[in-house]
């Protein structure tokens, strides 16, 4: 990981987790809000803050901003304001600008004035919660395309005490099982006479279809 | 996958994602608002809506709220309706009460008064999306733990051409290929003679020490 340079603009809880996290990981992290409130609580969880409206175009000039690799920009309501600042840092010559979108017409703007990246917060981490309510069992997952995931579910009931050769993932739901989580250990690749205890997190991959045969068991 | 009922109360971005997800999935959703507009724009997409204030209980036993097993509590920026929404929600009996949080505070008031689960979107997805920004080979990833993680990962330049036996990972970087991702195909548990091709991902499990000396690699 090669440390970088970073500017957040917008200092909601969007912006400020994306800055203390880059920061945290160790790298150079310019705060900037329109707001003093937000920056004043932050002057310890990020390298420099400054107060300043970002589509004043001469306030970037002068932080500096020309300086910084990759810019977030993590507005939220203030559509016009969100545009106007990639449009400005994007004619500035920055060489990665990041933008949150309110919704997909926003997002389409954001592409055409030079946006090298487009995200939803809120609709992906909603995305996540729903799937999780419809599928308690499932306590994480990672989507690999349309029709596969990984997913960690908790072991079914009528699985318990039996080893993985015993329920046989593989032949029976066409899973495979990667590692399981036992409390605190994790254990990557477990040995086939390995036992499975009531509470232990099975990590398995396969299709969604197979997925949920298995999920819906208890 | 059981086919339950839902009311989800604020539909702002992640709440509306909440509501909309679930309908799609064939539940029963209830979608409630104080403002119309927000309304409006929801009527296809779940399967009643509402306009009322959660914060007054006689409108929420109106609504007939009781009959719902879950409700999502998606009020952000008003941290008093969120938590007053909540308290009434559990003495009115209802099983599983969802909250979003505004900050770790808001959050231990959420639980104390009996919230069912606190979540935090913009945060956590402002975690995911800095990861993302400081390992640009890493396309998503799934964390297992504090240590471990499930990642997909752009082969490195250095391997394309190669097969699974020659980069033998297990051994060189301590890592498991779980499944290769070729364009839209997606190869579970691959061949080793499988030959990695420009633009392949692979999906890897381990150490997240050993994953970033991996996906520093180009
Ligand atoms: N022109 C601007 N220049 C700098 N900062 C700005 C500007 N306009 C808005 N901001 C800041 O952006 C931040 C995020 O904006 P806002 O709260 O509207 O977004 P949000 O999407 O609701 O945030 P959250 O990430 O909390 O969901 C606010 O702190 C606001 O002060
Ligand atoms: N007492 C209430 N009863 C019903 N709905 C409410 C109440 N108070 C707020 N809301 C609604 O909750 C929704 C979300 O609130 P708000 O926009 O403040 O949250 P947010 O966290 O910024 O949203 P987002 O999910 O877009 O990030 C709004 O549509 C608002 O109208
Ligand atoms: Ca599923
Ligand atoms: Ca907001
Ligand atoms: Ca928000
Ligand atoms: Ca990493």
């Amino acid at each position: 990981m090669q440390e970088k340079n970073y500017a957040v603009v917008g200092l909601g809880r969007f912006g400020s987790s994306v800055a203390t996290t880059l920061y945290r990981e160790g790298n150079e992290v310019l705060a900037i809000d329109i707001h003093e409130s937000l920056i004043e609580e932050l002057v310890d969880q990020v390298s420099h803050t400054v107060i300043a409206d970002s589509t004043d175009e001469e306030a970037l000039k002068a932080i500096g901003i020309r300086n910084f690799d990759t810019v977030i920009v993590a507005i939220g309501d203030d559509i016009q304001a969100s545009i106007l600042t990639v449009l400005i840092l994007k004619e500035l010559g920055i060489n990665q600008v990041v933008a949150k979108a309110l919704n997909k017409r926003h997002a389409q703007v954001l592409y055409k004035i030079g946006a090298d990246m487009v995200v939803f917060p809120e609709r992906d981490m909603g995305e996540r919660i729903a799937h999780h309510l419809m599928s308690p069992n499932v306590l994480n997952f990672l989507k690999l395309d349309h029709d596969y995931s990984v997913e960690e579910i908790k072991v079914p009931r009528c699985m318990v005490n039996l080893n993985l050769r015993e329920i046989d993932l593989r032949v029976k739901y066409n899973l495979n099982v990667i590692a399981i989580r036992t409390g605190e250990e994790i254990d990557i690749s477990p040995n086939p006479a390995k036992v499975l205890g009531a509470g232990d997190v099975l990590v398995v991959v396969g299709a969604n279809r197979d997925l949920d045969k298995f999920t819906d068991l208890t």
